[in-house]
């Protein structure tokens, strides 16, 4: 282990070329034996493969490892560990499963990973408030499991099988958000460790009411806040009943316009859809190859409906006639799990089959929303860019939010490819920015759009943000280089 | 005028007994002629009649009137009023409809009441996108009369004709929010001019998408800060499609527990129930003596559902059976405007209806939010202590949302009475605490919440509070004595 700590004071690595980071200083063996006494012996490591395996997420941003990881087992060694370092001046990096898609995780200074996957405790649910406790280590897909008999569901859900902390602090939302919103609309309450090891209840110790007007709001300015102003440690979700039946429908258009257009009139008519996901052309005809499909090639709606069974019928009927309307063909629908499961297959493998495209490249998944009526303009204006760019790309979309992302496919070994995905990127972020849109819709600004975040907030916006940091982590050491 | 003034700077005042306060310091000549070169003459009063309309609210805080009112007619007007403010070390505290309920806009430390009124134009309505600007002189029925022809409605409505600029300050929510959710969730975007007469674009500017991940959530911090942090100069609201059809509904159960779990089981069966609304029995009594009705007098429920025609008749029974399976009785229903209208009556005029119970009183509404599940405790719990308390009130709920209040009746003059109410709402507000609730689900904590404010949080949160205050407002003159 001295040899792996001078390494990295040294700048030197064995292994491979992540050494370049500037680390802001390089730890003593004293300051590592300190967080060893915390955790204990068994929940640290040093070793280059479980610090690489810290410092990267599933973006393309190259891997920048932290100096240590740590694995916590409850709230008072966090409030410990962060103490710790930030009396010593040490970067603090929150992990939970590494699924950022925007290189939240990377080590840009060195420093100390909280690994808070070992914190996995569902608290306590309470079924009649419709709320649950859960720490760090829970994802959205354990609860769910956990919940199956209770009758209640945690909807959220962005894909990947992401910690649902981690998606508070992102701000994450995904398919279901046009019915039941985001992390933003489903937390109640978060437990967080501030900078100096303090236990912040962001709504006062175990509310879990369902509305309030007492005082800032705390846990809105700590959701989103991507683990630059404390570490979250439990959130207290909403939860919600399980819908009584589901049907699933898709139908195809002639054009990107036809499909957004009864995407809002579907909305207009007060059609409570559940989720409502558009896909164009060119990844339709990637799912018909990766999942040997025969879906027409077309810009597509995947439609779900969640309801008793009479609803169901009246909101497949009107969202029927209305996509018809709009010139949709191959109006199709199912009911049973396994009918609906393959009817969505396309839409459920869309990221693998966007990645076998191109076989051993890496994907990037731009994440621009805008309001909902200047969509298709810019969904085909990105289709021309993604033309002549030359890059391989597909769309996929919440429509029914107004976001979409742009999945591109790089090879990583390639600067040249990465500098144009980043370029392509920056402009469509612009480009979102200048239709009154923002730069993220959920998977937050990370390391890559800082420069987006100033031209999205504007000057005032980005001070403000900058005097919350300063006035919450003055030393400027929660997950530096992020956000701001 | 001068004579105003100066008996302002003396403590001295020929009209009425508000002089007892502590000013922060008298207003120059000087400054007064600088706040009029800024609005013009017919913009700006010190007259006493004025200053005392603007230094009260619909509570039972005695009056605490500004040393001036301005009327700025434009957002350059404000930045300007609030620069010049902020460099002299005047208190600044904004002023919509004054429809507050906690002493909000009372000039504990005087200063310059900025009437935002005269800024009243809707901006833009973006149809296909949901979403409205609206200046802080605009109230939601003003909105909603606008919309009328456009098939979209805002659903935020805590009662009075509230500016909804100001309903975005207070957090404000009101009968529909177990449906449509709070000013929190409708809140898209925030104009607001900070203490440096900077404008900051919460969401950046023009911005009106339906969600994102960038940067720390600003407008999330602004919606409830009771301009104690900056003036809301406008305000991006998102819009909801009007329901087909309503359908109003209401019963009788013999007891709160039955009533509070026949809303668990309604919102437990996924029931989309738009309002429901709780009167106790004696909030019922005063109901029927007031506007001549008949009612049961029991334990009520209000309920309103809003659909299309064949899912209403599904919500409707649903709710039925759920109800009457829960002892309820009288149930009954009505769908055409003025049918509805009359079934509600009692609801719509429970405030009048609660003062007539005491002419010549004021009324104190308690604002006390639970989990639902301790909803029927602690509403059996306060009726007691109301009738050991010799207080005269009433109970109103918007069950739903865990949400509910006392309507006190006081004499303004006897200041044993008022005492005895104060000692009331604090102990219902300490009771709520106990549950896991907030002291405030609706009405905000104003002047007299703080200390219940700093035992809900905590001593963590009210400093991380504290330092946000001061971050934005270093010399404490936004809206001072607030919250804080």
């Amino acid at each position: 282990m001295a040899f792996l700590l001078r390494a990295a004071r040294w700048g030197l690595c064995p292994w491979r070329g992540y050494c370049s980071r500037v680390t802001k200083g390089a730890l003593s063996e004293d300051f590592v034996a300190a967080l060893k006494a915390v955790v204990g012996a068994p929940h640290i490591s040093t070793t280059a493969a479980v610090r690489e395996q810290h410092g990267r997420d599933e973006s393309m941003y190259s891997c920048q490892p932290p100096d240590v990881v740590v694995w916590p087992q409850n709230v008072g060694q966090v409030g410990q560990l962060v103490a710790l370092c930030y009396r010593q001046g040490v970067p603090i990096l929150p992990f939970g499963t590494g699924t950022g898609l925007e290189g939240g995780v990377c080590a840009v200074q060195g420093g100390v990973c909280i690994n808070l996957t070992h914190m996995d405790r569902i608290v306590k649910v309470n079924t009649e408030d419709f709320s649950v406790v859960v720490e760090p280590g829970v994802t959205h897909r354990a609860l769910n499991t956990y919940l199956r008999d209770s009758g209640l569901w945690f909807p959220v859900d962005p894909g990947a099988d992401a910690s649902l902390c981690g998606m508070a602090a992102t701000g994450a939302s995904g398919t279901n958000a046009v019915r039941y919103g985001t992390m933003r609309d489903n937390v109640l309450n978060l437990d967080v460790v501030l900078p100096s090891g303090e236990l912040l209840h962001t709504a006062g110790p175990g509310r879990h009411f369902r509305k309030s007007a007492a005082g800032y709001n705390l846990t809105g300015l700590f959701v989103g806040s991507e683990g630059t102003l404390g570490l979250i440690t439990a959130a207290t979700l909403r939860l919600h009943p399980v819908p009584e039946a589901t049907v699933a429908a898709t139908c195809a258009f002639p054009s990107v316009q036809a499909a957004v257009d009864s995407t809002v009139h579907i909305l207009q008519a007060a059609v409570p859809v559940a989720r409502i996901e558009f896909l164009d052309d060119v990844m339709m005809d990637a799912c018909n190859r990766y999942s040997k499909l025969d879906y027409v090639v077309a810009p597509t709606l995947f439609l779900e409906f969640h309801g008793s069974e009479q609803t169901l019928e009246e909101q497949l009927q009107r969202a029927e006639e209305i996509t018809k309307h709009n010139g949709a063909s191959h109006f199709s629908w199912a009911k049973e799990a396994e009918q609906r499961s393959r009817l969505w297959a396309a839409r459920h493998n869309a990221w693998y089959a966007a990645m076998a495209l191109r076989p051993g490249c890496k994907g990037y998944s731009t994440d621009v929303c805008v309001p909902i009526s200047r969509l298709p303009e810019i969904v085909v204006q990105t289709k021309e860019d993604l033309k002549a760019s030359g890059l391989t790309g597909t769309i996929v979309g919440h429509v029914g939010d107004g976001n979409f992302h742009c999945i591109l496919l790089v090879d990583p070994k390639d600067p040249e490819e990465l500098h144009r995905v980043k370029a392509f990127a920056q402009q469509l972020g612009r480009h979102a920015l200048a239709l009154h849109g923002t730069c993220t819709g959920e998977h937050g600004i990370g390391l890559g759009k800082r420069q987006l975040l100033q031209e999205e907030v504007g000057a005032v916006g980005v001070e403000v943000m900058r005097r919350l940091k300063a006035t919450l982590d003055p030393r400027g050491l929660m997950n530096p280089g992020k956000v701001l």
